[in-house]
């Protein structure tokens, strides 16, 4: 570990992965130094968290709490700014070393690029900073030569796995996938189910939105393109097995037949403490994975014709260009309806459909054409959606 | 890879593991030059792989089998030689880079130890070297900057984890074990078991010593002996889960919680080829593992009670000095007696603890004292044995 502690700035601090990078910071403070932190609209406990953790400044992306902010910090010697342009902006500061992106949908994309051509080291929570602007975000972090480290479980196991390895002796990935509330059930079941149950993830912690899309198997889907872009892989190489027990995380195969597996009890904190240290590790005292108690591992394949995410997802990778993107956009559009209880949970997959049949499709998006992808996409849907809205 | 051939030298051509290494380097002829075959007996198969792979010379063990060795490869240009002191000089060529130890048992202490100390690369098959001189062994391999890579599936299995990570974060590793013909027995049922049923290992293609051993288990104690010398683990970071389907050859789990762990269909062959081209790995045509043809994996605790040879492998660690040593010199009295059809198979565990239980200890034993040590525990065996023999 570093003689001088790594310094961290923590994009999404109060949600799931934000609060739990804290807790894992919490455990080894000699380790890491806050210096920045930020959230979209949570001020009550982002101002909790920089009264504990004193970073240089934080960021409220919604301007409209910049007072509130100032008011819970007064008196102490943290810089206080709000808004979208100030978050792209903080992210460059010299006292980073290390950013993390939990930032939740598109919304994490200007500050994850502002991070890596400023040539922060990424520990990237947000999968869809990949899955919208794969090319560009990789031809950056490695122009800038920046490390992008995954966070999310499955490309962190898959991380973990090559560790030593050559990227040119992959055969193949297997993302392993619990398989959600819903594993198992035909396109007729999934018409009858209600916001609580997609919501009740059997496995993991998380968020609300990628909750949903566990449920859907969107997320299996975000996670293909995500493990295309972070490992150079095709499409063809990229597999999915649903692992109901979620402990095997992902897995390797080599060209040699030889295969290797990432495991552990489901904790996000290990993989968030992973990107944290690598490429070392620390101690932790996450509960460890006892066979004892959960003796028995299954695998079981996808029904592609009953999730049509994951089907629409290789669809949108195999097209390329800002088609991902498209995906993407009706995805946290269809998810944000589902969640506000607008949208029954099934209609997902009509809505990813109906949106990609709908693409201008543009081979080599700039990053200002998958704003304006997006930007569309989104006002495409408000009508497709105004029925059931 | 390499620009010129790896030179490898194969010790024990002609049994399970030497067949399959020369079919791997025959797979690869571009990567491979094979300069030395040795057997101990079988003469035919040992002339025949020498008119194939045209090596600079072969040792024959048993010195009566010289002249036909000689004749068979009359008018080709290889040197014949004969017995274990032309075997112990001729792993010591200039030609050798990489040496294959697949003799069974203590016999491959000699030629292995004089290997290290040419400065050779060992690609160890013989977990009884390390048993019985782990010590002596691995301080002579550091000594003379010698790589000690393991066959053993599991040991490879725990080497590939190990990639790129420090052994310094390991917290522990478990060693799995199919649990053999005879998983789930009782003392009671064991004492029914005949020897065919003993040599019917239910997953891997091995030789009948090895087979033997796994169906007492004494074999995953050799390995717990084993793995401490090799990754420098104390006896309670070494824990063994039966694993029935052998598909996870063995997992490693770090100090901060996660795991990893090495897969594959059981064919040693990968491991064979892992030990010849690390630190790369080559293209395989091996049979991929599949989920759909093995969907469930299942774990469960070894019995100590009716495994005694488990219990006695940790014990004989502990103590230390030439106490594996003894442990593995009855073990091969005993097994070759079960082999012979002299001795019950139950009858093992009472051979390794009374053995065990005779000791005379050296607490820092040399070479000689090992010597000395294996030559006593067989005499006396001997006489033990008498009524059974």
């Amino acid at each position: 570990m570093p003689a001088s502690p790594k310094r961290v700035a923590l994009l999404g601090a109060t949600g799931s992965i934000g609060t739990q990078a804290l807790q894992v910071i919490q455990q080894h403070p000699e380790q890491f130094q806050v210096t920045l932190l930020t959230a979209q609209r949570n001020v009550a406990l982002l101002v909790e968290q920089a009264r504990a953790f004193r970073p240089s400044r934080i960021v409220i992306g919604d301007v409209s709490l910049y007072a509130a902010a100032k008011e819970g910090l007064s008196g102490l010697p943290i810089e206080v700014l709000a808004g979208s342009e100030a978050l792209a902006q903080a992210v460059t500061a010299d006292d980073i070393d290390l950013v993390l992106t939990a930032l939740v949908g598109f919304a994490g994309l200007p500050p994850t690029y502002n991070a890596i051509r400023a040539g922060k080291t990424i520990a990237l929570a947000n999968k869809e900073t990949l899955v919208v602007a794969g090319q560009l975000i990789t031809a950056e972090a490695e122009r800038s030569g920046v490390k992008i480290l995954p966070v999310d479980s499955e490309h962190s196991a898959i991380f973990q796995c090559l560790v030593g390895e050559a990227l040119t002796d992959i055969e193949k990935i297997y993302l392993t996938a619990s398989g959600g509330p819903f594993r198992g059930f035909s396109a007729a079941q999934l018409e009858q189910v209600s916001l609580a149950q997609a919501l009740k993830h059997p496995n993991w912690n998380m968020g609300a939105k990628i909750t949903i899309d566990s449920a859907s198997m969107m997320n299996k889907g975000l996670e293909v393109i995500e493990a295309h872009w972070l490992f150079g892989l095709e499409a063809q190489q990229i597999d999915i097995v649903v692992h109901p027990q979620s402990i095997v995380h992902s897995l390797v195969q080599f060209t040699d037949g030889s295969m290797k597996a990432q495991l552990g009890t489901p904790d996000m904190r290990t993989p968030i403490q992973y990107a944290l240290t690598y490429p070392g590790r620390l101690v932790s005292s996450f509960t460890r994975f006892d066979f004892t108690k959960v003796p028995t591992f299954t695998f079981e394949q996808v029904d592609r014709g009953v999730f049509r995410t994951v089907a629409l997802a290789y669809a949108a990778l195999a097209q390329g260009g800002n088609a991902p993107c498209v995906l993407n956009a009706a995805n946290e559009v269809a998810v944000a309806a589902v969640l506000a209880g607008s949208l029954p949970f099934h209609r997902i997959f009509d809505v990813l459909e109906q949106a990609l049949a709908q693409l201008t499709f543009i081979a080599h998006p700039t990053l200002d054409d998958l704003y304006e992808t997006d930007r569309l996409t989104r006002e495409q849907l408000a009508t497709l959606l105004l029925p059931v809205l």
